[in-house]
């Protein structure tokens, strides 16, 4: 495997700024606060506006700073922590869940979805749109696919669509056994519609979270949510306990 | 709270040209395949350099695309399952363990690493540093961080540094029972020296994964595991299910 020549790389310009800018938002100014303009702090740090740009945009990335049309850039608050994954297996829409329901449509899903459903290549399933809320801010949104055969006497009388039909989708999954679910996380970037919902940016990098709701032998539905990545931070498993207030990513530096 | 107005931005075009040139990846190109430069590529698709360069910025965020250095752009592997959460709590360097050795030493961690632990604030505690790899590639580069308190029987007489040492400062820690553990994932960015170990440039993102390792009614030990963004989705849960192959972020595209 060809690699990059690592060793010779220096740290560059705009890393090492990135690093005296983030100690300079912890030692200097709180929460909120609006930072000076890119030309006075390009002046205060002798550095190119490029150069201060791309650590602003790092540091942003990072969720310490936010910036806003109108606004400027101001510093942000410590990231929300996000429970994901939960102790005891639960259907959507349980007692207990944080997400408002949008939507819900009936489709064929993308190819991927396809063979995590084993549904046919031209079957249409039902696709519930949530949002979640924390603190007042959307953090998350969510495409939930339930093929029909999961939802067996869903009936057509119900709402046609929109939030009551995604309520009856629900309600009749929640029949069925969970027998198990498994996640996975990674890096994915927002659509328009989705980064509209999170009140972004196209493009703004998001935390995706897959789900795979088990039943029957098989799996019963797919949930694919897109969490802010400048906001949130997704915790799994045991709660209650104490909170680490800061990311790790200050831990570090 | 003030909003930007979403609702009046139209999807920027390098977000327009990622989604084509995500199709063309699909159709057109197989792994491995080096992309035509860069001229080529925005002549053939009637746009600036900049914008191209966005777009493929882009499409290396989602793990599409790799670039290095001497060999161009090439199309990558679809993301690699890395497994972060086990059914059964194990503690660091049990057997089926992942991870190598690298290095322990002692010193005063970082502030949000103090109070987890709650150490004193001039407390020195061991710090393991410990990499994973996974098909013959870095995936993940890891800090530990053992309180002395964990592990009182520690003999000074074991190797002072090195491997030696951090499989000491593991054994002696897998005395304790573990009473459970808990994790939170969010986005972050390789370090100078992080990234080294990566194979990647200073400031590459990566998904941050802090485990706390609670034992004796307290956090025993924390880890901070930085995973390559690009390259890594992270799973949780049950494994041994059918395996998705390709990330949903392609799935929704």
């Amino acid at each position: 495997m060809g690699t990059t020549q690592l060793e010779s790389v220096p740290e560059p310009k705009y890393w090492h700024l990135r690093t005296v800018l983030s100690e300079a938002l912890d030692s200097e100014f709180s929460v909120g606060e609006i930072l000076p303009n890119e030309r006075d702090l390009a002046a205060r740090f002798g550095v190119a506006r490029a150069t201060l740009r791309q650590a602003l945009e790092q540091l942003e990335l990072e969720g310490r700073l936010q910036r806003r049309r109108g606004v400027g850039t101001t510093v942000a608050p410590p990231r929300v922590g996000v429970a994901v994954g939960t102790e005891q297996h639960a259907w959507p829409g349980a007692a207990d869940d944080a997400w408002q329901l949008a939507d819900c449509t009936q489709a064929v899903p993308p190819a991927a979805v396809v063979t995590a459903l084993e549904t046919g290549a031209d079957e249409p399933v039902h696709i519930v749109r949530r949002t979640r809320v924390s603190h007042g801010r959307p953090v998350a949104a969510e495409l939930l696919y339930v093929p029909a055969s999961s939802v067996p006497d869903l009936s057509a009388i119900d709402a046609p669509s929109g939030p009551a039909r995604a309520r009856a989708v629900l309600r009749e999954l929640q029949r069925l056994e969970l027998e198990g679910e498994d996640r996975a996380v990674e890096l994915g970037s927002a659509s328009a519609e989705d980064a509209k919902e999170l009140d972004r940016l196209p493009g703004a990098p998001v935390l995706v979270v897959t789900t795979r709701f088990f039943a029957e032998g098989r799996t019963a539905a797919l949930s694919v949510a897109l969490y802010r990545a400048d906001t949130c931070r997704l915790t799994f498993g045991d709660s209650g306990k104490v909170e680490i207030h800061h990311g790790p990513e200050r831990q570090a530096s």
